[in-house]
């Protein structure tokens, strides 16, 4: 947990910034598998935790803003839960340790609210993702779960994503641990990847290793030599020499930051021309990307020369025929990789997404854009110091899209499709890191995974 | 999955068991960690997965015993899914492989179930325990989700217990199956329990080898030098020589079927004395279960002879004195062992822990004792052949309980509470094993984890 200032700190900072009103933070319960009793690994809200920081379950926080005072309400522990959990602080003294003075059993937040709505005053909320937590929002406020989403407050969504967008010293150094956890699952599996070993089980081991860091994966794993499906968490086959596996996958630090990173390897360790041709157009795209992040600079402008780089390389290959910039403004590249550059990334792995993609990653300025090739990009704007994002481009080969692009005739100006057609068991090929973005420039978070094909091709020789 | 025929069998001997009417069974959906789209491993409803053998989210099945057929509800993936997801078998093709031949679009259930309803037919369900299926139990049946537990069907649940308790041949396949990788687990945590490891990080690699089998772990692992609290998921501390490790864990195959083992062993492979004569009455009283379990036999009965070999075992030491049989009777043992010796195993770790324990441990001729050392017994009643269930004994040195218990003047007739008091951070031990109960006796699941001290000191020599 960070010092109890900067939790005091960010809650003040909210408070200045909105205009009134309560708000509200409701932390998260222990989600059940298969009973009640047996729940999966427990995870905070972010909201909650860049908040109020305690990372344990049935919390409540207020903070309100007219008042200027901050609570927490949540129940403590019995002997009962001593024999089978353990002593346990009050919660007191957890919210003493985030600088917060006023606790109370949680049934009290519904008379607090209540108060609140009766004398007429704003609550805030961001949308709750958890059912459980819809089920609780309406019973406080008596907004039927389905209608929640009307009345989400806005305000309170651009100013925390203001505040969380930026990180700052303690928030980054999270992140570069949660970078050394996955530099570590990366590795693992290259040298896991050899022929006949089975997927599940280098998911399973890398998942593992994200799990002794503390904090667990900060999304499924994606490892495939199907590395063609976006996020493929189908793992149920044996590795076969001349495939290219596919990982996509980062930890979670037991504070809740992320890292989020992609490797592809040549089963059995050794790239094919073939396969090269097209990891070397993959990895231009990281690096140009990279070097061009800086302050002021809209991602969707990076996003769109990582998309020109692409068209041009597959034209060099004989993929792609016709003028690049035109392939691209018709989208033309998004047969090969349809989906967006990057995110920004922090306590969630796609940050803040639970608020709306579109507060997140778009402005007033930059709106996000429905033409192929860009819609599905969740990072559009201009960069700020601070932000942390990743940057991930890829190349792949979709059998059912490549079917239906032919079938529909879409951009076949600029579609070479018998030539595509000898990559149609390729797979598919994604190289990401993650970004800070510094004052000058970017920096890659962590140590940077092997990359080049003689790096990669080093670390899994052992 | 099991062969079609299977599951055709089960719903119509459901079906033949019921009076009538409608037996709803939602399958789960994705739960989300920490934004809608970020979700836990994926984790089957159970009952769903019994009947209908779909290990896929969002489907709905109804059994309907008055018509005699089957119906599943869900959605088709598009082309957005396939690029995301991959390819997937339509809901046509999945019903038709467990035998099922009516299917429609989800929201077809609406006026499926409504039509029911107004025809004043029976509509039958078990409890919800996802807030997802509450509040889709309360659009389908206009039933507040405060008040859906009133409305559970005690008929369909006696039924299913019925069923689910007894394992046929294909069940206790996949249980011996969940076995095979709970033993690689407890193995690879003995050898690694070596002074300065650190906890997480060996509770870590051991889920990691769960998942690489396939399903994960059947309930959050338990790993700690602080043995006395039951379920610890604390694993904050590194090893230190001298303490005793507990492990209780276990994998469940992608089917959903349950292992449960628990070993404790000393830090750096070596027991102490003082270990060994409190290790040594665990295992006496694992070895006396296993040996008198059998059809018949009630295991409230196997519980209360635990209860003596401890309760004797400690009076040798010291520990507890006077009458054996009268502190057994007066739960003098429960200071030490206050947790019941087993539970129901299947298709959850607690098998159908969800419907309400005291329909699955307990019958009308066996109901819970709320008597000291026996009300926290899962299971009471008598055993039949077919069942799969837990032994697992242990014995405690927990301080608040001895606490509590020296406060308010428990059963100081037979705890002699100085001599305890030299025990007051042993930790705990804890030896568990899965049964199956057989014709004549009971076998043992799976390969016998290590478990005489000597096999315990033997494998972590390596």
């Amino acid at each position: 947990m960070f010092k109890k200032d900067v939790y005091i700190e960010r809650r003040n900072r909210l408070r200045e910034k909105m205009s009134g009103g309560l708000v509200l933070l409701p932390g998260n319960v222990d989600a059940p598998m298969n009973y009640p009793d047996n729940t999966y690994h427990f995870r905070q809200d972010s909201t909650f935790l860049y908040f109020f920081g305690i990372n344990k379950p049935g919390l409540f926080g207020v903070i309100d803003v007219d008042e200027g005072t901050d609570m927490l309400f949540g129940n403590d522990v019995d002997i009962d839960d001593i024999i089978w959990m353990g002593p346990q602080p009050t919660l007191r003294e957890q919210a003493a340790q985030v600088g917060v003075k006023c606790t109370d059993s949680f049934n009290e937040v519904y008379a607090y609210v209540n108060k609140a709505l009766w004398q007429g005053r704003r609550v805030h909320f961001v949308p709750p993702y958890r059912a459980n937590n819809r089920l609780l929002l309406k019973e406080l406020l008596g907004i039927h779960t389905a209608k929640l989403p009307d009345y989400v407050s806005l305000e309170l969504i651009k100013h925390v994503v203001d505040m969380r967008s930026v990180k700052d010293q303690y928030e980054i150094a999270e992140i570069e641990k949660a970078c050394a956890t996955g530099y570590e699952m990366h590795v693992t599996a290259m040298k896991m990847a050899k022929e006949g070993e089975s997927e599940q089980k280098i998911a399973g081991i890398i998942e593992g290793i994200a799990l002794g860091g503390g904090g667990g994966v900060s999304f499924p794993v994606i490892l495939s030599q199907h590395g063609e499906t976006l996020h493929n968490h189908d793992h149920s086959l044996k590795l076969k020499k001349g495939m290219l596996m596919l990982t996509d996958a980062g930890a979670e630090t037991g504070m809740g930051y992320a890292s989020d990173f992609t490797r592809t390897v040549p089963v059995g360790g050794k790239f094919t021309q073939k396969q090269k041709d097209i990891y070397e157009i993959v990895l231009a795209a990281n690096n140009e990307s990279t070097a061009m992040v800086k302050p002021g600079i809209r991602y969707l402008d990076v996003h769109l020369n990582a998309a020109r780089v692409i068209t041009s390389g597959l034209k060099d290959l004989g993929l792609i025929k016709g003028d690049v910039d035109e392939a691209v403004r018709h989208g033309a590249h998004a047969l090969f990789m349809p989906h967006g550059l990057g995110h920004m990334m922090g306590l969630d792995v796609h940050d803040m997404e639970d608020y709306g993609q579109v507060y997140v990653g778009y402005d007033d300025e930059t709106r996000p854009m429905e033409r192929l090739g860009a819609a599905g990009l969740r990072l559009g704007r201009r960069l700020q110091e601070g932000f942390v994002l990743t940057n991930e481009p890829g190349i792949y080969f979709i059998p059912a899209l490549i079917e239906k692009w032919k079938k529909d005739y879409i951009n076949t100006q600029y579609i070479n499709f018998d030539k595509v057609m000898e990559y149609a068991d390729f797979g598919g090929i994604r190289l990401e890191d993650d970004l800070l973005v510094t004052a000058e420039g970017a920096r890659i978070l962590g140590k940077r995974l092997p990359i080049t094909p003689d790096e990669v091709e080093e670390t899994m020789r052992g």
